[in-house]
C-alpha cells in the first residue's frame, strides 16, 4: 500500500494527471505537482479547484523543481512524503527522476522514453540505451518502476498482452494511432512543434522478420479501417513500444502506424525540404544566427490553445494477428476518446487525455498493491486485467473487435 | 549623341547589362559599374573579360557607390563623364538616382518602379506616387528618362504600342509572363526571395471596366495557350506596367498574368499561412527576436546559384484585343528566351537576360539620338519600331501571331 503522489511536469498531460488524481485523492492521498516554473504548476491546481475535482478535502501543493537535479528530486520526495512519482515532464528528465525514486525507495512512472537533449532520433534498442540499465538497481531496492504507461506506449502494450492470452502465438502487432479530431486552425501540431517535428525527421524503425528495419518518414503508408473514425491513412513511424514489445514477442512483426492527413504531410514536407525544420543554425543576410525550427515553433499556434475548440475523436488500438489451435486468428483491441468531452472534464484535448489517464490508473493499482511489483516493468509485463477494468471506469473504455463481435472488454 | 554608360547595381540583371553593353562598347563608349559593394561590380567586370565580351578595347571600371546618396551619384556621373545611366539597382534607389541624373543633365533608365523600403505593396497609381512627379523637372532640364525599360515592364509596353498601330481601338491588353524553365532545385525563387515573396503578399491590382480592381494573390487564374512553352496556368498579379498602360489606354482592360506552377503556389501558401513570410518580428521560446521572412530567405538557394543548371525557356507576351474597321481583332506579340543560351552568352539565367538586354537596347537608341527625347517617358510613349528591330539583332527577337500567321516582327 502506497500513498501520496508527486506529479513532475506542468504541460497538457500533467494537467490531465492532476485532474484524474484529484478525482481519486481518497485512494491516492496527498497530491503534489512540481515544475521548473512553479506558476505553471499552480495554474494547474487552480483549474483542479475550479472544477471542484478533489473527491475529498486534501492536500494539493505546487513546487518549483529542477527535475534534472536528482538530489533535488529526492529531497522533494522526502519532504512531501510521496511514495508514488508520476513523471510527465520532458523526456530529458526520465533518468534523473528514476534515479531519485530508486534512491528514495518510491514508485516511479513515466509515459515516454528517455531522450538525451543532445541527440536526435537515437537508434534502438531505446529502453536498452537508458531505463533498462536500472533494472537491477530497482530489483535490489524493491522499487516499482512502470515505464511508458501513457496510452501509446502504455495501454497499447497492455492490449498486446491481452492478445497474448487469446492466441498460441502472436505473428504481428500493428499499433495504429488515429486522431480524427479537428482543431479549427489552418495548421497546428498537437504538442510542442519542436518535439513533434524532431520525432519525424530521423529514421523510422520497425521490427519485422526478426530484425530492426529502417525506413524514412511517410515512406510506408497503409489504410486502416477503424471503428468510429472510419477508413484512415497511417504511416509507419518509430515509437517506444516497438522496442519493448519486440523484446517480448521477437517472433512477431511489431509496427507502429501514426495517422497523418495529406495536409500535415504537405506542410511537413515543405518545411523539411526547405530546411526550415533544421536544428542547425543558419545566418540571415543581416548576420543573425538563428535555428529555423525554433522560428517555425514561434509562428505556430501554442498547442495548449487548441483544447477549447477541439472537436472529434481519437481511435488508438492494436491489430494483432496470430494462431490459435493451428488456425489464424485476428483481433483489434482499441479505445475511442472524444476531444470535447476531455476538455469539459479536465481542460485538455483528447490527445493529452489518453496519455494522462493511464498513469493515474497505474498509480491507483500501485497504491492498492495490485501492480506494486517491486521491480522495473514495461506495461506488457503486468497483468492487464485490473488496468483495463479500471480504465473502463475512469474514462478510457477498451473495446475488442474479433470475428464474432465488437464489444466492451472487461475481466 | 550621348556616350559613356554608368550601370548602377551588381546583381543578376546588372551582369546582363554589363555583358551586353560591353558587346556594343564601340557605340556606347566608356563603361562604368557602381555598387555599394565594389567587389560585386569588380566580379561582373571579370566575367565580361573572361568572355572577351568587349567589342573594342575600352574602359570598364568598377566603383563603390551609395546610390541612395544623390550627391554621390552626381559626383560619380561627373567624374566618369557618363551621359547615360542604367539603374538596375534595388527599387529603393530609383528616386535618388533619377534626381542625380536630372541635376547632372544625363539620360536615366530603370527597369522597375520605385519602392519605399518602409512600405510594402503600395496602392496605385504607382508611377504617380514617385517617378511621374519629376516629369516637369526632366522636361525643364531636357533630360531623357525612360522608365521601366526591362522586359516587363518595358518590352511588353512596346508590344502594346505596336498593337495600337494595328487597331482602331484596344479593348484589352493581357500581358502573360511564363517561365517554363527548370532550375533542378526542390524549390527556389528566381530572384531575391524577400523581394519575390513581398510582391505577392499584398493586394493584386488590375485595371478593368475603367477602374482599379482588387483581388488577392492566386485568386484569379487562367490558362493561356503560349507558343513554344504550350498551355500554361497564370495568375492575375499586380505589376508596374498595368498603371502606365491603363493611363494611355483607359478604355481597355489591362491585366498582368504571371505563370506559377502548383508547386510554387503550394510552397508559397504553406509559408504564408504559417506566418513565415511575415515582415514582423516574432520571438522564439529562447527570447530571440527574428523576422521569419529573413529566415526563409536564409534557407532558400541563392538565386544566382541557379544559372549554370537552368534549362528550358521563358515566353512573355501581350495578348491584345481590339477592333479594326468595326471588326474584332486579336494579336499576340511575344518573345521566347532560353535559359541555357543566356547563361552561355552572359553568365545569367533567362529571367535576368530578358530584363537586362532591353535597357542596353534603349541606351543604344539614346546614344544615337533615336530615343533621346529630352523628357520623361514610359516605353509605350516611344516609337517601338527601332527598339524592336534592335532587340531582334541583339538577342531578344519579337514574334507576332495573328489570324494569318506566327512570324518575326520587324519594321
Amino acid at each position: 500500500m502506497k500513498r501520496n503522489v508527486l506529479i513532475i511536469g506542468a504541460g497538457g498531460v500533467a494537467q490531465v494527471v492532476a485532474h484524474k488524481a484529484a478525482q481519486h485523492n481518497d485512494r491516492l492521498g496527498d497530491l503534489h505537482i512540481a515544475s521548473r516554473t512553479v506558476a505553471k504548476a499552480e495554474a494547474i491546481i487552480e483549474t483542479v479547484h475550479a472544477k471542484a475535482a478533489m473527491k475529498v478535502p486534501g492536500v494539493f501543493q505546487a513546487h518549483a523543481l529542477d527535475a534534472m537535479d536528482t538530489a533535488a528530486v529526492v529531497a522533494l520526495i522526502k519532504a512531501t512524503g510521496c511514495q508514488i512519482v508520476i513523471n510527465v515532464g520532458s523526456p530529458f528528465v526520465n533518468m534523473p527522476v528514476l534515479d531519485a525514486c530508486i534512491q528514495a525507495g518510491v514508485a516511479y512512472m513515466d509515459t515516454a522514453i528517455h531522450e538525451d537533449a543532445g541527440k536526435v532520433c537515437e537508434a534502438p534498442p531505446w529502453y536498452g540505451n537508458y531505463e533498462w540499465k536500472r533494472r537491477e538497481a530497482c530489483k535490489a531496492a524493491g522499487v516499482t518502476a512502470i515505464l511508458g504507461v501513457g496510452f501509446d506506449p502504455g495501454v497499447v502494450n497492455a492490449y498486446a498482452r491481452v492478445a497474448e492470452g487469446l492466441m498460441d502465438t502472436i505473428t504481428s502487432i500493428d499499433i495504429v494511432d488515429i486522431n480524427a479530431g479537428s482543431h479549427g486552425k489552418w495548421f497546428s501540431t498537437n504538442f510542442d512543434p519542436e518535439i513533434n517535428f524532431r520525432e519525424f525527421t530521423g529514421t523510422v524503425y520497425s521490427w519485422q522478420n526478426g530484425a530492426w528495419q529502417s525506413n524514412t518518414m511517410f515512406e510506408v503508408g497503409q489504410t486502416f479501417d477503424m471503428p468510429v473514425v472510419g477508413t484512415q491513412k497511417a504511416y509507419l513511424t518509430g515509437h517506444d513500444e516497438v522496442h519493448s514489445l519486440s523484446a517480448r514477442y521477437p517472433q512477431a512483426d511489431v509496427r507502429f502506424w501514426m495517422g497523418f492527413g495529406d495536409h500535415y504531410i504537405n506542410v511537413f514536407t515543405v518545411l523539411k525540404n526547405l530546411g526550415l525544420l533544421s536544428e542547425q543554425p543558419v545566418k540571415t543576410a543581416e548576420g543573425l544566427e538563428v535555428i529555423p525550427l525554433k522560428v517555425v515553433k514561434a509562428v505556430l499556434p501554442d498547442p495548449a490553445s487548441l483544447a477549447p475548440d477541439y472537436t472529434g475523436k481519437t481511435c488508438i488500438g492494436d491489430f494483432v494477428k496470430g494462431t490459435k489451435d493451428g488456425k489464424p486468428v485476428e483481433v483489434l483491441i482499441y479505445n475511442v476518446a472524444d476531444h470535447k468531452e476531455a476538455f469539459e472534464e479536465v481542460g485538455s484535448q483528447g490527445i493529452s487525455y489518453t496519455a494522462g489517464v493511464p498513469p493515474v490508473a497505474a498509480a491507483l493499482l500501485i497504491a492498492d498493491g495490485t501492480w506494486d511489483v517491486g521491480a522495473m516493468a514495461n506495461v506488457e509485463d503486468m497483468d492487464p486485467a485490473p488496468f483495463i477494468n479500471l480504465l473502463n471506469q475512469i474514462g478510457l473504455p477498451t473495446r475488442i473487435k474479433d470475428a464474432s463481435s465488437d464489444r466492451l472488454l472487461e475481466f
